[in-house]
C-alpha cells in the first residue's frame, strides 16, 4: 500500500538524528501522551480500559497528537505499548488499573518457547493504521516516531509474565537455559523488525528501539542477549522510504557503560538517560551518530526559573565536547511522570528552543 | 570503653581491601544473613518483626553469624537496617510485612527539615551492643564489617517516607529547594560519620557506606548530592584502631560513570555492581583503591556448573587489567535474593576459593 502523505514542515528533528545542522535543538519527550495531560485523561476514561484506547486507531490518533496542539514539540511519537507484539504473539496482555501488565500465558517452560512464532502482522493492524492516521492529520507539522520493545525487554515482560524489579524469572531462564533464551531472542528480533518495518510502510518517518531493561543485565550479558538482537533488529531494517532517511534510534536505559558499543549498532542515534554527561557521550562515541537525552524527568516538578537554569546545564554539556550543539535532539532520561504539570511542559520547550538558539547565534 | 577480643585468624577480607597480597580472592555476600536461609527465618519469626529481630543484639548476633556457620564467607556484616538512623532521629520507621519500610513522620516541609538533628548515639546503643557481641561471638575467625546508608539513600527513605521507583518527594526538593536538602544531607553525614565511628568503637573492623539511590541522580547531582556527603562522612572516620587500620569500602549502586570520582573520595574500596566490567574499571580507577564485587545475584539461581563458569568468567574479566588477582574482594553487584537456594551459595564459596587460588598459582 502506498500512501500519500503531505510534505514535512518541521524536519528539525530529523535533521538532528542525522547530525546535520539545525537553527535550534529539537525535542520531543519519551511518554509526551500520557496521564499528566487532562485531555488525554479524558480520552482514556471514555475508552475504558488502556488496551481499549491502544487497539482504537481514532483515539491513539487523537491522544498522540494532544502535546503536538498543546506544546511546540518538534515530534510526535505513536501512542501504543512495547507489549503489543507479545500481545499478538497469543500471551494475552491486559492491564490491571494501577497494576502494570500481565500476561494470562507466561512463557516459563520450554513448551512454551518451542510454541512461540513470529506473529502474523495483521493482528498487529490496528498499529499501522493508527500510524497512517497519525501521520495524515499531523499534515506534516512534524514527523512522526514508531516504536518498539527490544527482543530482549520484550522477553523480560514474557518470561516474568509482567513487570519485574529484579527479573528473577527471565534470568534464571538465561543463566540455566540460555538456549531458551537465544530462541525466544531470535523469535522476537524478527517480529520486532517485521513490526518496525510495518510502521515504516504505514507512514513513521523514524522508529525507535526502547531497550528499557538491558540496564538490568550484566556486562557481557547486555551484549550477547540485548545488544546483539537489536543489532539483528537494525540489519533488517528499511532505512529509507521513498527515497527519504527513516532514521532509527536506540535507547538502552542504564546503557551508560555500553554507549561505544550501542553507537557501532548501525543506529542513526543513541537515547540516553541522566547519569550520563551529554558531553562525554559525545566525546565517547565520536561524530558517528546522533544523540538524544537526557533531562531527569524529575526536573520538570521544579519552577519554570529552574527548568530553565537546567536545560541551560544540559545544552553547555553537550556543547563541552567542543564540536556545537548539532547532533543533539533533546528529551528526558526515561518517561514524562504522571506527575508531571502541563505548564512545566511548556517551559521547558520555550527553554530548549530559546536557550538552544541563542546559543548558536551567540 | 576498650574491649579486648580475640586475635584476627583470617584477614584475607581485610588484605584485599588495602590491595595486599592473599593467596585466594576472599568473598561475602551483600545481605548475607537473610531470608534465603531456612535458619534466618526460624529466628525472624521468633522475634515477630523486623525490628524487633533488629533491635535485639542476641538476635541480631545469631542471624550475623548463621552465613559464616554454614559457608566458608571471609568476612560477617552486622546484621541491621540502614534506616536505624532516621529511627533514631525520631521519624518513626515501620516495616509493613512485605511492604518495605515506612516512615511514620517523613521529612516534607521546611518546619520538618528545621527540627531535624543529628541524633543521640546512645538511642543506637542496641547497634553498637550487637557489635560488641558479634565481634566477640566471632572470636577472631573473619572480620566484622559495621555499615551505614549514605547520607543521599537515608534522606530518599526520610522525604518519600519509604522505598520509591521515581523518587518523586525528594527529587522535588532537591530542584525546588536545594537548601533545605543540603541541610537534611549535612545533617545526615554528621549522623553517619558518628554512627560507623561509635560502630568501629564497638569492634567493627571495617565499614562500608550502602548508596543505593546515588544511581538515580542525573550527572553533576550525584556529585552535589551523594559524592559530596559521602566524602564528608569518610573524612570525619577514624581510619584504625589500635594501630590496626579500618577499611573503608563505598558503594554506589549504578555508580558506573563515575567510578574515579568515587574512587577519589578517599575510601579504601570500591564496591561494584555487575554492569561494570571489572577489568576495565580496575583500568579506569588504577591501582589506589580495592574493589569489591560484582556477580548478578540471579547467577545464583543456575546449576552448581554455570555458577563456577561465571565465577571464572568474573575473575578473569578481573584479572584482564594486567595486575593479577589481589586487590579484589569478591561480592554480588546487589544483595543475595531471597529466593536464592543456599546451596548455590556453598557452590558459589567453593568456586571463588578454588579458582582464585588456581589461577593465583598458575
Amino acid at each position: 500500500m502506498t500512501h500519500s502523505f503531505a510534505p514535512l514542515k518541521n524536519d528539525t528533528f530529523i535533521r538532528a538524528l542525522l547530525r546535520q545542522p539545525t537553527d535550534y535543538t529539537p525535542l520531543w519527550l519519551m511518554r509526551q501522551a500520557g496521564r499528566y495531560l487532562p485531555e488525554y485523561r479524558e480520552v482514556r476514561q471514555r475508552a475504558g480500559s488502556f488496551m481499549g484506547l491502544a487497539t482504537n486507531p481514532d483515539w491513539a490518533t487523537a491522544v498522540t497528537l494532544q502535546p503536538i496542539d498543546r506544546f511546540g514539540l518538534d515530534a510526535a511519537i505513536l501512542f501504543s505499548d512495547i507489549l503489543t507484539i507479545p500481545d499478538a504473539m497469543g500471551l494475552g496482555l491486559t492491564f490491571a488499573e494501577g497494576e502494570g501488565p500481565r500476561f494470562a500465558h507466561p512463557v516459563q517452560d520450554e513448551a512454551a518457547v518451542k510454541a512461540l512464532t513470529v506473529p502474523d502482522m495483521d493482528r498487529l493492524r490496528y498499529v499501522f493504521d493508527a500510524v497512517t492516521q497519525i501521520r495524515t492529520e499531523l499534515a506534516g507539522r512534524v514527523p512522526l516516531i514508531g516504536f518498539a520493545g527490544s527482543p530482549w525487554t520484550l522477553a523480560c515482560y514474557m518470561v516474568q509474565g509482567g513487570g519485574s524489579t529484579d527479573h528473577h524469572r527471565v534470568k534464571t531462564m538465561m543463566y540455566r537455559r540460555p538456549d531458551l533464551m537465544h530462541r525466544i531472542l531470535e523469535i522476537n528480533a524478527a517480529a520486532v523488525a517485521a513490526y518496525l518495518n510495518a510502521q515504516i510502510d504505514a507512514g513513521a518517518q523514524a522508529v525507535m528501539l526502547f531497550d528499557s531493561w538491558g540496564g538490568a543485565l550484566a556486562d557481557g550479558n547486555y551484549q550477547r542477549f540485548s545488544l546483539h538482537y537489536m543489532r539483528s533488529v537494525i540489519g533488517r531494517l528499511q532505512r529509507s522510504k521513498h527515497g527519504v532517511p527513516v532514521p532509527c534510534i536506540v535507547f538502552t536505559k542504564g546503557g551508560g557503560p555500553w554507549l561505544e558499543q550501542i553507537a557501532a549498532s548501525g543506529a542513526d542515534a543513541l537515547g540516553l538517560d541522566w547519569t550520563v554527561n551529554l558531553g562525554e557521550a559525545r566525546t565517547r562515541v565520536g561524530d558517528r551518530i546522533g544523540l538524544q537525552g537526557n533531562l531527569d524527568p524529575a526536573v520538570l516538578f521544579a519552577e519554570p526559573a529552574q527548568i530553565r537554569a537546567e536545560v541551560e546545564r544540559t545544552l553547555h554539556s553537550y556543547a563541552a565536547a567542543g564540536s556545537g550543539l548539532d547532533g543533539h535532539v533533546f528529551n528526558l532520561g526515561h518517561g514524562i511522570s504522571q506527575h508531571t504539570p502541563p505548564e512545566a511542559v511548556a517551559a521547558l520547550v520555550e527553554a530548549v528552543h530559546d536557550i538552544s538558539r541563542q546559543m548558536r547565534q551567540g
